[in-house]
């Protein structure tokens, strides 16, 4: 304290000494001088305790990894990319902004979630906002029209996120996308297959590909009589049936965008409605919906769809969703979002969607937005959110504290059986005295001895050899 | 032709109709359907050639990265991954954005080149334009004093960059830091020795690391006379003597930022002298240098650096530099920067550097800045500049087509020898028939037939093994 008393003095006097200086009209080169002594001195003093001024943090909806964060990233991508490479995709990258005029009109009304870049002069440029637009401005400058390539990296949205459930500001995309002319719906399955390979790996639990179609939409809201000029903003409606009730979305649709209570109704009749291939075939019969042109066509090649996902050995996975609308204005026919399943809590009911991992679609239209002749290049693609799938991975990971002074093992274990932790590794006197460790299975409640030098190796055998954090 | 000229004047109909309407001041919903429907014809009509208005590129200073050049970046970064891990770094990353004021006053000169982002209400935010600030402020954040990591991520600068020569706005650094109190230099060796290894294993050619301290240099500029306030700007200025000759340096500093010519070249007589350990200990004879405190110590560090980079078997590598300054204001001890070697064009002659590929140095201040108390953590790191690495690989391994008709072959090998191509392969009637590739040395002239099937492992033996692209 004598110490900083002293600076704090000798900051007073040299501040005195300045502004005499300033008073006598000194030269400006001498007060200068003056002047970078006085903040020397400043900065020697350190800043004040309760004077700090800055905030320090990173970024909202951002976050820093450490490095048992990055082992567990490392693991999930090298999963992700293992499966891309399999399926014979190459990697590309692309810088982290584009032109802002790159971006524009293509995301809809998620467009104001885009970061721009201050005009600090020289050309207007926006962060990234996915990886599939600036994949389409790279097929369109390299005059490429047949590739399958995989891209992982960080996209930007000013969004407001539950970080808790891993959503963020800054997240990773990892996108594995065909461009090119084939036949019909095949690499519209091996996306699909890709999807299900990925989730099934990396074990963070069952899930479910919803499946949809924008054709099949854009046809059941012309039937239902909403106006040409509404389709994009209804399909947003659309979209939150996953999140809010059918009468909420009703609500919106009628109060807000100005549909009528019948129009509502009419399309409510159809987007509640989810199923196997059998509800493409009974939609194909639907007098009304078959008669358009758009529908019918989105409604047979998801009818060929489901026959190459049986023989990919998925069918049982995906689930032909008309609730199923997605944001982007991009997507132009089938599109898809994998959704984790929670343990239903009663026996019976059904199974609990607890948000989107994974996502895709059909956009034919993106890169003719590119290319100067307006060449079109055909293109379906996926994209995996790991962002979530590295928070379930990490509580799955983590160690525990009891914070209790002294823990009785009975209540330790009943707090494994309810927190779900797999495995229990007992060290008592009996167990230092004959150099091993009890691993008791908390589901089957047995318990083994294991020598202390094959633990390792032991607890590894029982729990996931995916993504074993070593 | 027919086809666009219908559509044509669909879309003129469609708009006199909107106009029609407008006039007779029709519902907003009926105009609204109608302007939607024009919308529709014109997407349908595509754009006009020779109307495109927006540019298909890039933004300037940054590039794709296709998946032949994504290889060449992978083996890269395996490489100086490889090195880091071997050294006991962890690994981190940070987000690619910080808040603004976390990066105030941390760059000296430089920060005009800061990204800024657009305020679009929320915080203030910049792109990161290295990533030492930001592992100081994660260290502050995460109250650690100790710790060796590695980070591995896209830097942002508003430079005007020489692309040709590997320079860009949006570029990879690979860190290496180690933070944290130790015994003087050892950790500033491992730094100077993790340098060494990286540049070798990559085998981009001979290079040379010029080292020197900020605190010779401010002790340098007090006995030569230039005032404390001074001392950052000359800094810049004598930073600039790798590339402009010392008249040009020496105009600047007295034209522009106001020394007196005898000040002037008092510095000259120190800044253009290099050399060993022996130029250490010359200068610690010197009577009016050895008398500076800041200078001393910084002289005595050096000597005991050169202790250790001589047992590590590195000494020879280095050159001890008083010209070599950096630009970042945070470095407050030992600076180093590796330049790659230029093979001299006339025998005799000193070989050239052609540029930075690596640089770093101590910097016991910067954590303080962040810390709510103060408190200083001392760190010193490296950076590698990958990028005009990537450039030299590439350039390397490019197979190159010869623009003639009837190439001869010793027109072929001729061109070999000039441009440094190391392996020929040739295939002619008798190959051909003998199921074999001639395989000749370039500059030994040696030829060796080699069976097909062997011939990639042939040529894998005999270029670089760390980067080769399979």
């Amino acid at each position: 304290m004598a110490e900083r008393a002293t600076l704090e003095e000798l900051v007073r006097l040299q501040g005195e000494r300045v502004r005499g200086l300033k008073q006598q009209k000194a030269s400006a080169e001498q007060i200068e001088e003056e002047v970078a002594k006085l903040l020397k001195l400043k900065a020697q003093l350190g800043p004040d305790e309760g004077k700090q001024k800055f905030v320090l943090k990173t970024p909202k909806g951002t976050r820093d990894y450490s490095p048992r964060q990055m082992a567990i990233r490392e693991k999930v991508f090298d999963v992700i990319i293992s499966c891309f490479k399999r399926h014979g995709a190459e990697v590309i990258d692309t810088p982290v902004f584009e032109l802002k005029e790159t971006l524009t009109g293509k995301y809809g009304e998620d467009s104001k979630l885009i970061y721009d870049l201050k005009d600090q002069g020289g050309e207007l440029l926006s962060l990234r906002y996915d990886l599939t637009v600036p994949f389409a401005r790279y097929l369109a400058m390299n005059k490429l029209t047949n590739i399958k390539r995989y891209h992982i990296a960080k996209v930007y949205r000013r969004d407001n996120p539950a970080m808790t459930r891993g959503r963020y500001r800054e997240f990773y995309q990892c996108d594995f996308d065909i461009a090119g002319q084939f036949d019909p719906m095949i690499p519209d399955a091996e996306c699909l297959k890709i999807m299900c390979e990925i989730l099934s790996s990396l074990q963070i639990g069952d899930f479910l590909v919803k499946v949809n179609d924008r054709r099949i939409l854009d046809g059941m809201f012309a039937i239902c009589g909403v106006p040409d000029s509404k389709f994009r903003t209804i399909c947003s409606s659309v979209d939150k049936l996953d999140k809010v009730s059918w009468e909420e979305v009703k609500n919106e649709m009628v109060g807000e965008k100005g549909l009528t209570p019948e129009v509502a109704d009419h399309i409510g009749d159809y987007v509640q409605q989810h199923g196997g291939v059998s509800l493409v075939e009974q939609l194909l019969q639907d007098p009304k919906l078959s008669q358009n042109k758009q529908a019918l066509e989105g409604l047979e090649d998801l009818k060929l769809l489901f026959e190459y996902l049986t023989l990919f050995g998925i069918a049982d996975k995906i689930s032909f969703d008309l609730s199923l609308a997605r944001g982007l204005d991009y997507y132009t026919g089938v599109i898809y979002e994998a959704v984790l399943l929670q343990t239903p809590v009663r026996p019976g009911e059904e199974p609990l969607g607890v948000g989107s991992v994974a996502a895709g679609g059909r956009y034919d239209g993106l890169v003719g937005m590119f290319d100067p002749k307006g060449r079109k290049v055909p293109c379906v693609g996926l994209s995996i959110g790991v962002e979530r799938i590295f928070s379930i991975v990490e509580q799955r990971l983590e160690a525990e504290l009891l914070y209790k002074k002294n823990p009785k093992l009975l209540n330790q274990l009943q707090y494994c059986e309810e927190a779900g932790i797999p495995l229990v590794a007992i060290i008592g006197e009996q167990e230092l005295k004959d150099g091993v460790i009890k691993l008791r299975s908390v589901a089957s409640r047995e318990e083994v001895d294991v020598r202390r030098e094959d633990l390792v190796e032991e607890i590894k055998r029982r729990t996931s050899p995916a993504l074993c954090i070593c």
